[in-house]
């Protein structure tokens, strides 16, 4: 049995990564993972811009401008004004070089083409400058960011219709365990309901991975060898659910070390997922999470979306905050402690059954408490997984 | 001009409500809203269940335990034991009624299908009551809430496969602007690259609608007569970008006007987004919102939001935290701040031109300040909304 941040760092060591693919800039690209520095091609705005409805003005005009055209927003349309000359122009629009301000339509007034300032505005007033939002060249987003409606904007702001992304892991789930019943199949006694597929197939979809499919497995040795044969075979990462323990019918380790999986560690201080087993088999990482609904959670939380980070190059994902209540470890491991994010603090759930899915339904965020720490109080600052 | 707290109980009040459909759990679900609060139908455990792989035991026995069987987890078999028999048992499995506790395998040395205790354990142990996780009949999920992966796995282990939720509007996009190129696309002079289709599609998405078509305007006041009817025949909800202004080149609200569209409010006293529109036009919503990109996604953020939650029956979205530094207001009116959640609270992001997305796409959320707060101080308590 290792540590939990030994078993992190292995899956930093062993993690695989993930290709780069070219990938259309549109709302499809939401979630995608930046495989590339983001520099603005163009300045913006790309031409000096009136950020008023109003009129804009060349030089001084005692007697009024002389009104000589209008500019909507989108137009080609420019003037070469003399000095005292004016043209109508509209929020966004290109503001002609001849002119030096905008006056803003609210303090004119208008008589015969001719256009009387009620204030008049300083000089350069209410024009964007070219490049005053974005200069040409400069790094507007950083490689490794996840795409976000806001950076879909963006990219497109700035004319781009193309972005290099990191290429979504393939995932395959194995759920394992004869005492498992598929919901709204008649039960034998002893039997309990499945979930754990589709919990996994929910997470991974929801990291943006491509959810191949799960295939469910007898807890007998050579049903494991060919389930885990097939898996790798089709995926770049395998979660495998249950039949990971020592018990006579868990068959996972076994058939593992019969495939010639690389085994980088089974067994971690911690609970809840005490059994949690990480391997290599022909390029795919192998993931055996314990089989007890909340404990697989817990553990794709921790290492398998530290593998997908890894994989996909983004930063890890870990949220420091303040401890909303007292924390007391009395196991001599590292827990994970379900909790709710309120007013900026982890309030930890008094319900820490892990056998139970209730408090992880609850709860939106995972407290970490080393193996070595057996007391935190209320307003420490704590490390936290989102679930 | 009326403030954004009147805005926001307006559109509490002309929200609708969506109807509510039957949906089958499995991963599909992730994000759905519950329309039904959830009472366990079953008992979790639902039979007395082993939580160790080891031997359940019947009484005492001094000179051991006579083994007379094995119940692996999910099978059928069962037990009558007499006092000082014991059948082999594992993690998960039905612990015969006979037997009244169980030991860990750890805890006993076999010879001759005898067991000898090493430690005898209490009376009840290592046996997981009937419904000592969840009882039959608890309520164990309120009606409103969004559906994780976690309360897919909690449903499914309750043996639940079908689960009343609210059906998601359809939304369309209106994006007006005669000023707009499509990226990709060579401009004239004067234009400006088009994002709030892709961004807007891509945050309905988020947000779990049923997106519909975005539709390009030009600004023509028969155009958006056109497509406005076009659109609140396919949407229960529809989100039109620029227009909405008083300037020359502004025909939406004349548009709405016409159709006889009910108007709720048109201008809030906030920064950014004081031009936004909410009305109803044949019982589609319809958000106009000020063109500005940055605008755009502000206001989407804070009031469609608000009327997606009233629609679908979920709780207000906003959080409250600790502001990470001092605010000023000095433009009396209502202000969203893009900031970082970071450390447990909201740091502001030292970029406040609305007319840019750069910022928003470093932000995570958007404070609050009220028109008539002239400044906050790092510490206090303030309202955030999720980007």
């Amino acid at each position: 049995m290792i540590e939990v941040q030994e078993a992190l760092a292995l899956i930093d060591r062993f993690a695989a990564e993930s290709p780069e693919v070219s990938a259309e800039v549109d709302a499809g690209l939401n979630g995608a993972i930046l495989a590339q520095n983001i520099f603005a091609p163009i300045n913006l705005p790309e031409f000096r811009q009136s950020s008023m409805d109003g009129y804009a003005l060349c030089g001084g005009a005692p007697e009024g401008h002389e009104l000589i055209g209008e500019i909507p927003a989108g137009s080609p349309n420019t003037y070469n004004l003399k000095p005292g000359q004016a043209v109508r122009i509209f929020t966004g629009a290109a503001v002609p070089d001849s002119a030096d301000r905008v006056v803003m339509q609210e303090h004119v007034a208008i008589e015969n083409d001719r256009v009387t300032l009620i204030k008049d505005p300083s000089s350069g007033a209410n024009i964007r400058a070219i490049g005053s939002q974005i200069k040409q060249g400069q790094l507007v987003i950083d490689k490794g960011t996840k795409v976000t409606p806001a950076i879909i904007g963006m990219l497109l702001s700035l004319g781009l219709t193309q972005a290099a992304v990191r290429k979504p892991p393939r995932v395959c789930v194995l759920v394992t365990g004869d005492e498992l019943a598929q919901p709204g199949v008649q039960k034998s006694p002893g039997q309990v309901y499945e979930s754990n597929g589709s919990v996994l197939e929910a997470v991974v979809k929801e990291d943006g991975a491509q959810f191949v499919e799960t295939i469910a497995v007898k807890d007998d040795f050579h049903a494991s060898v060919q389930a885990i044969k097939q898996a790798v075979s089709k995926a770049d990462l395998v979660l495998i659910s249950g039949g990971i323990s020592v018990g006579d019918y868990d068959f996972i380790a076994m058939a593992l070390t019969q495939l010639g999986a690389e085994k980088h560690f089974h067994g971690v201080r911690q609970k809840p997922g005490k059994p949690l087993y990480f391997g290599t088999l022909e390029g795919s990482a192998i993931f055996a999470l314990p089989g007890n609904p909340a404990s697989t959670l817990s553990c794709y939380c921790v290492y398998v979306r530290r593998w997908l980070q890894n994989y996909l190059g983004t930063n890890p994902a870990t949220v420091t905050m303040p401890l909303g209540a007292d924390l007391v470890n009395r196991f001599g491991r590292a827990l994970f402690i379900k909790a709710k994010f309120d007013q900026g603090q982890a309030v930890p759930i008094d319900e820490f059954n892990s056998a139970t899915l209730l408090s992880f339904s609850k709860a939106d965020i995972l407290i970490f408490m080393g193996a070595e720490v057996t007391e935190l109080k209320a307003g420490e600052m704590v490390e936290t997984y989102k679930i």
